[in-house]
């Protein structure tokens, strides 16, 4: 049984944009925003909270997220990896803010140069204080069906993330295959993991289509009535760990999966198309989006 | 249940490569054939048995079949709309020949100038003669889940055609989504009609990734036990309805899922993926493939 609605959390304008090597200015930004709200999406991960040192695409944070002209209804999340950043981000006001912990050993000591314990110690008095001034945390769990440095990823090490999401108090957890390996059985594997601790409404996906099985995976969840997924407009945000090849899902392929399943979603598929083709008009290229680039060569012909 | 075992047809060098502006060499398309049977490919779709007015590209149709150092337990198939087309090509010994109907009047007014009825009626003495020279017929419906000029295709439409193809005594029923307009639930219930007519080791699908649901819709065809697919290798064939969009499921991607799936194929991902780096190469671009790309960005980098 398949749900009857889907969210879906549009996280371009972060996870995209951040790993883009091209610099968007802040008012693109907003633009970008702006069209993804007006296409139906309700909730969008904005920006993100880090020493700029680290991530100087997102700088300019603050500008973006005080120049959006907010919607009832839609939610709006940042990252916010530590104290300091959340510190940052709460003058803002977040609706959500978004924490990373990795599933294996190797990846959490190269990414964030840390042990996955020890990241979850850092996250506990960010979740705390998030709390506290009434915001929601989005946990995630990167490289939950793969690993860029270990290899395979066992469900076993999912859960064991899981655990320490839900020690912490984070309120929803989200399972991400960071260099898109995972396919339908080691997914609802790993999801099933997350479903003994979370609550169905409460466990999210975020695939990456690097080896084009973002959509299965994603009606494999369906099928398990995960009902929530992250997705990128216009496949925004590549792969850092195979260059020039394809990251996030794009959002209008997942858009034109569900339409076909008579799923609802609110999102109006051509206004998104539009918010694919303003962006990479930015970025100066052709959206990564299969049907993106079928429904504007169609508007063209 | 999932099958345990499936087979990929590969059309590359027949559909993918017929619709490919730049022209290729017979040696080269000998080439791709000799690189696809090393993978480990059991069947492929070499050329076509077409007025070369029609489809110049396959001109030198008698070239490649004859030039191919043939293996044991490899399948070669060719496509021979007409009687005069399967005369042509009893010469060059194919394993089978494949014969093209529309699920739509309009579809097949305009790509062949005549009524189902009619096109089935051609048919008829071919796959009679075909069968009087051993070789089996393998049945296509194009436009099964979809039509650029009428627009949604009934199940009732597919299995009209179905049932044409049974009558005149096609031996397998492939359903084709010719536009990739096709989702999961509208794939099974088309399926479901060719189920109805054919036993299911005679039934396939053909998917395009137009819209980026290939994959999703064959593991929805996995779910029903079905265990043949076509795919074309580095994506070959673009969609001749949207310039610029997707065509054909990269063969690649579709066995990055099915080995993901513990599923047997026979076929080697690397030397897949060396085939289809081969034939990019000779045409000058990036295969149209995720898992292609994503593994030539490895090799690369």
């Amino acid at each position: 049984m398949l749900p009857d609605h889907v969210t879906l959390v549009d996280v371009g304008p972060r996870d995209g944009l951040q790993n883009e090597k091209e610099p968007v200015s802040a008012a693109h930004k907003i633009e970008l925003v702006h069209r993804l709200q007006a296409a139906g999406l309700r909730e969008i991960e904005v920006t993100s909270f880090v020493s700029p040192k680290w991530v100087p695409q997102m700088a300019d944070n603050r500008e973006v997220m005080d120049g959006i002209e907010r919607r009832p209804g839609v939610r709006y999340s940042v990252l916010t990896p530590n104290l300091k950043g959340l510190d940052a981000a709460l003058a803002t006001r977040p609706d959500e803010i978004v924490v990373f912990g990795a599933a294996t050993e190797a990846f959490s000591q190269r990414n964030i140069n840390c042990s996955i314990a020890e990241s979850f110690e850092r996250f506990r008095p960010v979740v705390e204080t998030a709390h506290a001034n009434g915001i929601k945390v989005r946990g995630a769990i990167s490289c939950a069906l793969g690993c860029p440095y270990q290899g395979e990823v066992s469900a076993d090490e999912v859960e064991r993330v899981v655990r320490l999401m839900k020690d912490i108090g984070v309120d929803h957890c989200g399972v991400a295959d960071t260099i898109g390996v995972g396919t339908p059985r080691k997914v609802q594997a790993a999801m099933e993991r997350a479903l003994r601790h979370y609550p169905i409404a409460e466990v999210s996906g975020h695939f990456h289509d690097t080896y084009g099985q973002a959509l299965v995976n994603i009606h494999a969840c369906l099928q398990m009535g995960i009902a929530i997924f992250d997705a990128s407009v216009a496949g925004l945000g590549g792969c850092p760990y195979a260059k020039g090849a394809t990251g996030n899902v794009a959002t209008e392929d997942v858009l034109f999966l569900l339409n076909g399943l008579g799923i609802e979603t609110g999102i109006d598929l051509d206004r998104l198309v539009d918010a694919a083709a303003f962006i990479s008009g930015v970025l100066g290229r052709k959206p990564v989006s299969r049907t993106g680039n079928a429904l504007l060569a169609k508007r063209a012909g």
